[in-house]
């Protein structure tokens, strides 16, 4: 079935020749075509260019024409780490520190990693499912058109899998594409407080071989922090998952540098994300390798700690991808387009970078760089279409707003699609 | 005609005995009623209470009956400081901002207060008045229930006339409570460059005197800062508005500290608004005075300057109201949804402290306090419903995103309002 777009004011982000990302000033690069038009088909890419290439014949055996005057077509965003499956928001923790609770205190009412853990192991898969498919549609409201979701809240081999089922039943379902990642290293249940060794033991030897056996994740994940999962032993889980097929996406430098960018290096990895704190060294790591770092603006905002330097990443030649870090702790927010707003308002980000950042970068770091990220024909038709506006800034300038017209899921307007 | 809202999971802010406005730990002690009930008569609110008090008979000539189980509801939000009323948006600024262009460059190719008011002065009425309409729309939705409206991208006295009878339509024509102010004191147009007093001169002798003629607004304001208008420049404003019974509300304290808050008070203002830099004075003379003080944090969010101290005005013993600032050049954002979300946040102010800033010391910021602002008897029924939530906090918590259910204006749901 052929759909067509005619009249758009721009089309953002064209390319000719496939690139798997975009580095240093590339970001800032992209072709765009003005008063264009682009024609799906099959909920492909298959056409596009200039409005006077287009002819009367063209529209021949078109089933629906969409007349996009005034407006933008943009790629549409790629949320390459989210924690999307998880038992409850967490709004009476937020509360509780901001009336100065201390960390013990907010625990003890319900609050923290290990309560989420407690609460999700409780909670059936069906309502996990049903919960975290409203939270996606939600997203793909404010642009979101592929995802990744990570387990983390399981900490026990049963309720790992558990989480792990609820993303992959997401991924058979969901309309946009779905990457999951394994994060059994996500923090030490408490029985393992006094035998940490007893807990990566758990993790290498019974988790990667059991998602592994039964195909539950594409990525491994490790949280690289003090107090949490040290050098060493990301290294060894890695390592196991390496082994197990597990390509690595790892949680690194959040709070301190102390080298989690070299290890993720070392052992493949797809993408180190966080980078709030980043030495000099982690910076030459990245630049040797082909790792796409991830920053999480929106954790940031919500913790009030330092931005991950993405100026600095891209004008020493790196690339950059950025994601929200959904999750009910730290990052109580799904939405792309605020975090374009930070890329942008905080981080000085110019919008371009920002959105190549969000889509054709963050595709890449999400392994889905070959079927979306760009326009380009053969590429999912996932797009997201702007209301009538005479810059790109508009979007990330009008902060706490949506100014999408539209978004469009292989090729059909998402607010038509069945469910 | 009769509206009955029933099994309201928290009826928030309920007043029992009316007080103008509520000051430090006060703004934390809100009275709430759990499982109750809300009757809305002829727009307003006639009777609440708990479920256990409604009865059979109170049904009888009910209109219609609003099922609220698991939601909260709110008094209607009150933004008092707002610049709805302007030419365009100034997106392609932002951006050109972000590539390092210079504010002369950024003047040349159409940027800056100067160029906004250049734009306005060839905007026909009828335009800026839907533009801003459709803004005001758009505000609602987001919970606001009450606005002012100021002028001062006119800097003529042609031009600022037609800002204020643009907004003086808007007051007849919105469904919810507008109140305008008179900014003619904004910035120095170019041709008074070189004869600042010449500017005053025209603001005192005949811009004021037309507006109070006119009846076009109901307060005056100064952009009261360095390289704007000094401390002698906005004694002798205010003074004259004062005399044509126009009441201060001034922009004092963004960037320098120089006395403004002061010499506002000293003219009776009704609030002081920005106080971003704040010397130990400036709060004595808060102290001393019944002026609300008015922050706007999402100025300060897309400019990258300091947050007003909130939490520090309030633990002094101090009132506070929050409010957004909306205008095209440094807060292009109407969302009282993330003002709150920065109030908690980044202020730290607790979910229910922000609230009231938001609603009965925002009301009174703007002279709106005897009509709305809390849940009482007689008020106007302006009101804001959540979606099934767990604590206040939940709204706040999850920044970025609407968490209504539904706005009500004069008891209505604002979405079957006839336009
Ligand atoms: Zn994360
Ligand atoms: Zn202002």
């Amino acid at each position: 079935m052929k759909r067509l777009l005619i009249n758009i004011k721009k089309l953002v982000h064209v390319e000719d020749q496939p690139v798997p990302y975009l580095r240093g000033a590339e970001m800032n690069q992209v072709k765009e075509i003005a008063n264009a038009f682009l024609e799906i088909e099959d909920g492909k890419i298959a056409r596009f260019g200039e409005m006077s290439d287009l002819h009367g014949g063209d529209i021949a055996g078109v089933a629906e024409v969409l007349d996009c005057e005034g407006k933008w077509v943009i790629p549409g965003l790629v949320d390459s780490h989210t924690h999307l499956v998880f038992a409850e928001p967490r709004a009476q923790e937020f509360e509780d520190r901001i009336h100065g609770l201390t960390y013990e205190e907010i625990a003890a009412r319900g609050g923290g990693i290990l309560n989420s853990a407690a609460k999700l192991a409780d909670k059936p898969e069906e309502d996990l499912y049903d919960e975290a498919m409203t939270r996606l549609e939600e997203m793909i409201h404010t642009g979101t058109t592929g995802v990744e979701i990570k387990s983390g809240y399981g900490l026990t081999t049963e309720a790992e899998l558990k989480m792990l089922r609820v993303a992959q039943r997401i991924k058979r379902m969901s309309p946009i594409p779905v990457r999951v990642t394994f994060l059994g290293a996500h923090a030490f249940p408490p029985e393992y407080k006094e035998n940490k060794e007893g807990y990566i033991d758990l993790i290498i030897n019974e988790m990667i071989p059991a998602v592994a056996r039964e195909e539950l994740a594409d990525y491994i994940d490790v949280f690289c922090e003090k107090g949490y999962f040290d050098l060493e032993q990301t290294d060894r889980i890695l390592a196991a998952g390496v082994k197990h097929g597990l390509r690595p996406k790892v949680h690194v430098n959040q709070f301190n540098a102390f080298g989690g960018i070299e290890t993720s290096i070392n052992h493949g990895a797809l993408s180190v994300d966080h980078l709030e704190v980043m030495n000099p060294e982690d910076f030459d790591a990245l630049l040797k390798s082909e790792c796409m770092p991830v920053a999480l603006p929106s954790c940031s905002f919500f913790l009030s700690i330092p931005y991950t330097p993405g100026r600095e990443l891209i004008d020493k030649g790196l690339p950059l991808a950025l994601a929200t870090d959904y999750n009910p702790g730290s990052t109580p927010s799904g939405n792309l387009l605020f975090v374009w707003s930070l890329a942008c308002i905080i981080m000085k980000l110019t919008p371009t970078e920002a959105l190549v950042a969000l889509t054709h970068n963050a595709a890449f770091a999400l392994g889905l760089e070959k079927e979306m990220g760009s326009i380009a024909v053969g590429k999912r038709a996932n797009l997201i279409i702007s209301e009538d506006m005479n810059s790109l800034g508009h979007i990330p300038y009008h902060f706490g707003r949506n100014s999408l017209d539209r978004v469009i899921i292989n090729g059909t307007d998402f607010r038509h699609l069945e469910p």
